[in-house]
């Protein structure tokens, strides 16, 4: 069990602020907006860019590339594969969310094709989302995860190990696995999961610490810990769903050490 | 004159959030992000998916397909198509949206078309919209009406009686028309016009709405009522539609049965 | 230097709350909700439509064009094009945004051969992407500005000139250039660069005001200064970037004459 660290946490938050990565995003139509609006606020650069002419330049730009399957259709996917082709000759950091992964055999399909040509750093979903690219028999609900994350943990490990990438489950509990080494966060509030694309966001996060800090290990778990850690203090201010949405991006651009020292809570 | 009463609309925002029905969405651009942020906050599970490749599955695991051409191209059009074939066959009910129908003929058309394939249990849009749909002679100005909702009731009965679809006209005041009976709901605010896409939010609550209440008809009254309430709380909070929008959110989230007991205005 | 005053602002802003004119936009993913409610606040009827089948139909109902390069694909370019066209037949203003031009091949060609095929009335865009028209030596990261807009108003000048538009160049100064005539326009706050789409919701603010205003330097002097203003009255409110977006829909919304005479800075 590895132990997340404020200071470390902190280190990279300082260091997206002052570096501004340009992350390049390939995600869904629904958090676009959010996700771009988040990555600004940690202090990171997005950029969206979907063509299959331009992927391999904007790529050849970016500090990270963020692959989400949210909203997927054919020459998305396409692009995908491009973009994330380019960023492993280039070797920046891909972060893959599987979004909606067991719903429908097309987006299990794609994942399985995406991580078969391009092994990400980093694959974050949730627990149906983990569960399903590991075994055919886990049932799904849309892209709402149906399963308690430590259920996941299991095929977390089975997928990491299957391709050594980086697997992060979110939910009430933040399962971060790789190489023998695993975290758990406690943060964030049950609140989070009434708005949409807080998954997302926490993917795209993935991309910003990524850019910073050369383990994908603990990019991912730094990057769960500052959402859980904003939401927290959003979800204290907010009186529903659409403030908790506008005081995460607040509590993100406003975050600092001593936030992360009080809150953070990692453990078995 | 139908009655809606306050009971029976907190029935089924119980149900909504005791089930969290999936309700999957092939709608607009503008709006997926607050319409799904809209259903989370009721209480249902939102999921967007277009490709044509996987809406039939994803069909198969919802309990209601909203169709929304705010924002139609031809392979979108081509998976409406598909899904609400798929819904029809299962039996889950399907809510159509006709945004700008009247502005282009291609909308005008194309709703035309997914109505002549599958009738929809609800059709929703402004007196414009409707209008549109029974006589081309009506003028429109994009997707924006320039009718009261009153004017268009005799097209909404027309609309109805041709295809058997509940037909919703939402504005100043909100109209349900199906079978002989008629429900007026005189909740909401001014500044919700002012909102982008609370149109398409109405919309998409019909679709939560219909999930749990067999009768197509109750589901469109109660989805109007509940989002014209939500409008009024969120509105005496607001300094302006940014605000409103976020307190709109939170107002679904904590919708209760004593609000709508106090605030719901139906009647002529 | 053209001193651009109060009155004429002010003038704009009631002329297009009594018309509401129809703003036909063909825009990026990312920012349609944002510039769509932009539009509603300000006292304008935003429509987004991108299929080639309707363009041309659409912009016939239309009082001003806005064209966004922002998640460019193959098939949203020839509807740019052809939407270009209709706008020109018709005489209504087209403002273009060049969002990222010069950090892809893709981008910068696509905004040449929509400048060729028809000139538009304004072109706005941030520095980098403006000096990226003009020198392909411009080195840009992103969608984000590496430049003072100071340091692109040769080029503006220079692009301008090639094309006869109005060119304006936002950042820490707004700069607008045109025929001998120059504004400067030093309102707007640095926490505005924290918001995805703001530059976006310039342009499209530029859109509404050409739809009432008959000459395109003062359309898009007025919008510089109204979003820059309307920004600031946020930023004041704001606790991050969050809570500056929806206070900036609801100060657009709120704007009166008096703001805008004691905020008004412009100069040199």
């Amino acid at each position: 069990m590895i132990q997340i660290d404020a200071e470390s946490i902190w280190q990279d938050v300082q260091a997206i602020r002052a570096r501004a990565p340009l992350v390049h995003n390939i995600t869904n139509y629904v958090v676009m907006n959010s996700t771009a609006n988040a990555l600004l606020a940690i202090g990171a650069s997005p950029v969206m860019a979907h063509a299959e002419e331009e992927v391999g330049e904007m790529v050849s730009l970016a500090s990270a590339l963020v692959i989400n399957i949210g909203t997927l259709s054919a020459s998305w996917v396409r692009a995908m594969h491009v973009a994330m082709r380019h960023a492993s000759q280039r070797g920046i950091p891909v972060v893959l969310d599987p979004v909606g992964a067991g719903a429908t055999s097309y987006r299990t399909q794609t994942v399985h094709e995406l991580i078969a040509s391009t092994a990400p750093q980093i694959i974050r979903g949730n627990a149906s989302e983990i569960a399903a690219l590991v075994s055919s028999q886990t049932s799904t609900k849309g892209v709402d995860s149906t399963l308690a994350s430590r259920s996941a943990l299991d095929a977390a490990w089975a997928l990491s190990r299957s391709c050594d990438s980086v697997v992060s489950i979110s939910g009430d509990v933040d399962y971060v696995v790789w190489r023998e080494q695993q975290a758990a966060i406690h943060n964030g509030h049950p609140m989070m999961s009434r708005v949409t694309g807080l998954g997302c966001t926490a993917t795209a996060l993935c991309g910003a610490f990524a850019a910073v800090n050369p383990s994908p290990f603990m990019a991912a778990a730094h990057a769960m810990a500052v959402l859980g850690i904003a939401g927290e203090i959003a979800a204290e201010r907010a009186e529903g769903p659409g403030s908790l949405q506008m005081h995460l991006i607040d509590a993100l651009y406003n975050l600092n050490l001593q936030q992360i020292a009080q809150r953070l809570k990692t453990g078995g």
